[in-house]
């Protein structure tokens, strides 16, 4: 079992939500003003229409933290490609070195209002309702470390190409902090690795190296870090031959089960995590662990 | 993974749902009627009273299509079977070289009426259900190919021993043809070798090579091709001597959860089946389909 | 797939159901007698209050089959335990040589009347739903044999560390001996190996030796017989480094689905035992059984 090996590994205590500035401005409400007015777009988006593929470059210094700005960003992405024919499949990858996506922002819930919060859950939810009942192909191609949120975020797609660099990891590691992973990020592992799988991976909160992640099925391909996105491109014309409408009709048919538990519990959902995360001990987790992030930057 | 392999090797693009007839005559209506009043049997049934088992040998050129006729004689067949208590397990293999069955039969499908989709479908249900829910000890000796409906007729069985060539190929084929398998194709699948695997198997139409059928689950045991039916043999006579009462309930609570789902739903999975196959763009898809068929007989 | 190696090896046939006491006094109503009146507990519990550790020490000779007796006394150690929150994690292993536990008493099945089976059934249940639902990490040191409810026992805990002994096995047999195992064994098996490894292993009543047992993940880890116990101890002390609240909230979402099924359906699984077993079918097939186990002994 690859999660035997990613327990014995370092791993497993490293990486986890993110933080979307460098540590030591992490808790400055003044930095999250900033962030606001930034007009440079945090994601980069390449649409070329002969071969009707698109490819999202995520670029938001450092880590590509999922923030409310960079998933509104991506939402509208998403939407726009959604609505235009001619685009049939979709490349996710990032610009960042080392990093695919740290996850979840913790400054968007770490001493903010159950508002912003509840404003914040429902933009994760929208990105993963459009990505992983998206009709386009979609191909995460995983140029670095993917813990928590951005391990999501590749599970929503159809196709998972990892570089192979013992260095980075992937996983949902959201019990190492101390927070829960909803039950629909749990689905969406089930479908991916199976049950017993994802209960051990989300008990522990396990990050998994390349090599294990590939036996567990949690990524399809490893391959050299500079080939990651030429084989992402490869691997998408394969997908594109195939008659379309019935490859939707059938992604529809496998993923929808779950799609339609989270649609109908939105609210509920949404709810469920603002009373929790908004809970004094998990607001004190938080702050430790921005501090334990701003001790490593130092 | 397994589909990696079927999705680079040529075995994509091959196989797929089968036309009864040699390709020349395919579109031809006379000739469906001559095969109507066909009197010579589809399928020849050995039953041992000694052993309790019973083989289906399926001998319908030339690539035991899965027409009407044939459905229906099927499930004669097997009623007679279950209802003789002596009859506990069986055996289903092919007659015809390097084919198992082709799966479910255009001809049935393309330029007729409503009607007779919609009982060719019922009796495509029929056979899935009688199979998937069987008394019996049931084993498919698979000695040739067996894409689509035929695949689905392996996965029915209790256990899946195919011929160790690599010119073999088995899995449900039906996107690549713009054709969707419904949820119960789906589910049995899924059942067999998990979501993960059918997801990619189905989105893509994929064909497997038999080691890598092997490898995902979706067969058993691969044995060289002169020892398939004997291997299926020996099996049965291991299955047994389990406590039949016993066993049968246990296959019962492992299936029924599945079965209930089509039987309760019969009528309405018709009317899907029959909206969309007489579609003009999906009876385009199967006309161009035969046309490929033919050309490659020429 | 291991179940195919299980079912050539000749371990299917042996192990199963356990005979409380030894085969000649198996059916000796003033031997029951007896046992009722032991004082000597069969559950030893030593509870380090410095790690947080419980460990339970299954001692009822010969076999550590699972009595009405065994069972109460086991229901309230767990409940003790589960009541004092410095107690975050259980150990169960075996001090009896080579068997972990042989699984249900029979002696509680056959020849009782339908109030003492529906009685015994119900501390079944209870054992099942507190051990599968346990806020504790719970380990599995299974440190010989454990057929039928002695591999449900196991599989109820977080983690199995198995002893790497090829003349032990486990499984979930009974439909070797006639016997079905209930939905509740069904879907806990199916929760930690899968569909399709549960038809077969559940239809054919296998018993897994230790490699195969990994190999299909119905146990986690194997060591030398003599490191069982140790390496439980540390693979305890890695899993209490986890959160333990968001452990906790993880392993409820992963199980209580399976958890309702059972408690909202406790009466009518009752019944359905009760009067499945009492059937003279199924009871002559318990005797044969235990007159097997005395043979085997003389």
């Amino acid at each position: 079992m690859a999660w035997r090996a990613a327990l014995r590994s370092k791993a497993v205590i490293s990486g986890l939500l993110s933080c979307s500035s460098h540590g030591r401005l992490c808790a400055s409400p003044t930095f999250i003003t900033q962030r606001n007015n930034s007009t440079s777009p945090k994601i980069k988006v390449d649409y070329d229409q002969t071969t009707g593929v698109a490819v999202m470059h995520m670029q938001s210094p450092p880590v590509n933290s999922l923030s409310l700005d960079f998933l509104t960003e991506l939402c509208i992405s998403l939407e726009k490609l959604e609505m235009d024919k001619g685009c049939r499949g979709l490349i996710i990858t990032s610009n960042q070195p080392k990093v695919f996506s740290a996850g979840l922002d913790i400054l968007e819930m770490y001493g903010k209002s159950p508002e912003h919060c509840g404003e914040f859950w429902k933009v994760v939810q929208e990105m993963w309702l459009k990505l992983y009942g998206s009709n386009m192909v979609t191909i995460a191609a995983i140029s670095g470390s993917s813990p928590a949120g951005g391990c999501l975020l590749s599970l929503t797609c159809d196709y998972r190409i990892m570089a192979d660099n013992p260095r980075y990891t992937i996983g949902l590691n959201e019990t190492q902090l101390g927070i829960v992973a909803p039950f629909w990020f749990k689905e969406t592992m089930v479908n991916t690795v199976g049950h017993r799988n994802t209960e051990v991976a989300l008990q522990l909160g396990l990050l998994y190296k390349p090599a294990e992640a590939l036996k567990i099925g949690l990524v399809d391909q490893l391959v050299p870090e500079d080939q990651v996105f030429t084989v992402a491109t490869q691997t998408m014309t394969k997908w594109l031959t195939i008659p379309e409408h019935a490859r939707q009709i059938t992604k529809s048919m496998m993923r929808n089960p779950t799609i339609d538990k989270l649609r109908t519990n939105r609210d509920a959902d949404i709810q469920n995590f603002v009373s929790f995360i908004t809970k004094e001990s998990i607001q004190k987790s938080l702050r430790m662990y921005m501090e334990m992030l701003k001790q490593r930057k130092a």
